[in-house]
């Protein structure tokens, strides 16, 4: 449609953190990597990951990385341990995505199967730390301009064969049931499960029978607008979790907290 | 003066939305538009429309869109009814500007005189939505994207001759009087109005002899800087709406509420 | 690594302003930024400075700007005194880094030996402002624009040789000690000092021995990992400023404020 479209472009690079949008911390990221790759296409996934809070960080990733290009670069900063001895890693995940964080579970979606991990060891390819407290300006942002000027990641440091993973919250299968917990809460207060769709089997969404959160029944819907305004509802939400919202309101507010509600799917089969 | 420059680029989009910037949602609209459209420029005007307020977003799009370039496509996200039988729709308004979004009202500030819409129908153009929930990701970017890359509206989907309209606040012309009432807040608390500058007539700002804002009298000022420290202010804002104001102070906590408040002119003529 | 790259690129402009992201207001000075210049590369430094905190901009500013290319253009907005008498300025420092905003302080930090200031004047370069209320949009983005595209800061406007400088806090030197003061806190709490790495002499960060913030002792640390959960810490911060933090917590919250807390290190020496 447009002749001789698109124009070249640079390499793209993704940021996840906790750090606050105008905190001034991811501009500084930003200055490192388009001071080393001028040409550089950033795009904020988040930086209002709760304080802290790695396995939010970890289930915001799961939802957004694999809507990118593949050959996309992504920097994920949630690290509480940030100076002491936990360590900075490049993830290179199955699907060949390419990751730098701290090794602290952040990263735990990509370390599955067919993933490689390497340490990110001061040297030949990114310079030793500035600072003790700003890892992600001073060793990830150059960690990742590397790989996406086109460093290999084994030119980071040497292989992990142990990287952390978190205890990844997972389903208890029953004979026509499922439970499984809330985990976070996305800014509407909505709540993602440990309930994936692949977890319902083939029927999928519509093999529900009862949803029940926290001893409450939840009206199991396809869409928010199925919901009368203020009703507990459950469905499969656009990452491909169980998710628990309440129509223009927030099913966090409403259930005391985002972690921890029990979730359970009687299933019709 | 840089010889040669500016260098070729991409298509503009802006996206505007109820999301949250932190939440995920538009890095994932984002990343659908960057992998059609590698050289996409994509600015956010907002990703904090007040949770499902359609009105504040409807204006929020009317104060910004006519900035940009003619040939940009904005994005308009603020959708409570997603999934339901709501349409998707193309605006294309009387001034070749183009917008996508629900058709719940959130696009009339360009479905005036000379504006065409057209329902986005999954089809060829754009295939049908991956999720039922998140229609921002799965069909307003892929809609999008499409006439960034120079698609035509029209083969998005079937015309459109009743698109919805809110019922756009105006104000009561009296005679040597204005009245009409507050509508939205921005961050600072300074709350537009319904009223908007041609309706001052002739003499423009210049004109008003008292404004008075819920009964309390309101001090008319060119700028904000005339005001003193707390003192509640009227005035005509940088959208071209008459605006009422505290200095250092934010109006809608001052007023108890961002909408409804009435707003009373009285002109010098 | 990558033959033949990176690609030509467009200039650099930073914003830093007290608008709020979310407010329609930096999508606009973008849209004017973007009409003039559709090669720029925008990087948000904040829109989230506290409102109307010149202080707080001024600390933002210095601990970011550094980090860009020098040939970078920096728009910067904190003004309370918008459309009243103050200036508006152009900023050249020392080093040749660009900068535009109100001459009220906010560019404090750069402003020191070597640099040189001209006023904006609406002219042949910037146009007349169309609204008293938004300069950012119409008179700093204009001058940025002009900047960027390679005009020469004297065609602004007429030199200024008494920029508004803020009383930038300093702090006490006495015999084994440093007296000084909290300026401003970061989205976690973390309260940035008077007191900078260049103060603590040659054993830098080594050199302390006890640090007291506000009668209570801080434990020093090299970074916030050493400390215990919810422990009072006194560190030199990634911004070369001495920083005290609650680890998993607000420094802030926790002595009550954000400014004007004193601080006390004592120097083994």
């Amino acid at each position: 449609m447009r002749g001789g479209y698109p124009l070249p472009v640079g390499p793209l690079l993704t940021l996840t953190t906790d750090f606050g949008a105008g905190s001034g911390y991811p501009a500084q990221v930003k200055a490192v990597l388009l001071s080393a790759i001028p040409d550089a296409r950033i795009v904020d996934v988040s930086h209002e990951v709760p304080r802290f809070d790695v396995l939010a960080g970890a289930l915001l990733l799961e939802a957004c990385v694999p809507w990118f290009p593949a050959d996309a670069v992504h920097v994920a900063v949630v690290d509480p341990g940030v100076g002491t001895a936990r360590r900075p890693v490049c993830v290179v995940d199955g699907e060949g995505r390419r990751l730098v964080g701290p090794d602290n579970g952040l990263l735990t979606p990509f370390v599955g199967p067919g993933a490689r991990v390497w340490a990110i060891a001061p040297g030949e390819a990114v310079p030793a730390p500035r600072s003790a407290t700003f890892h992600g300006r001073d060793l990830f942002a150059p960690a990742a301009a590397f790989l996406a000027g086109g460093g290999a990641p084994e030119r980071l440091g040497p292989p992990v064969s142990d990287p952390v993973r978190l205890a990844w919250p997972e389903p208890t299968l029953q004979p026509g049931a499922i439970e499984g917990e809330t985990l976070a809460a996305d800014p509407f207060g909505n709540l993602v499960t440990s309930i994936r769709a692949e977890h319902l089997g083939p029927p999928g969404a519509s093999g529900v029978r009862r949803a029940v959160v926290d001893g409450r029944l939840a009206r199991w819907v396809n869409t928010f607008g199925e919901g009368a305004p203020g009703e507990l509802l459950a469905l499969v939400g656009s990452g491909g979790r169980v998710e628990v919202a309440v129509r223009e309101g927030s099913a966090a507010r409403e259930l005391g907290g985002a972690r921890g509600r029990r979730v359970r799917l009687e299933l019709a089969r």
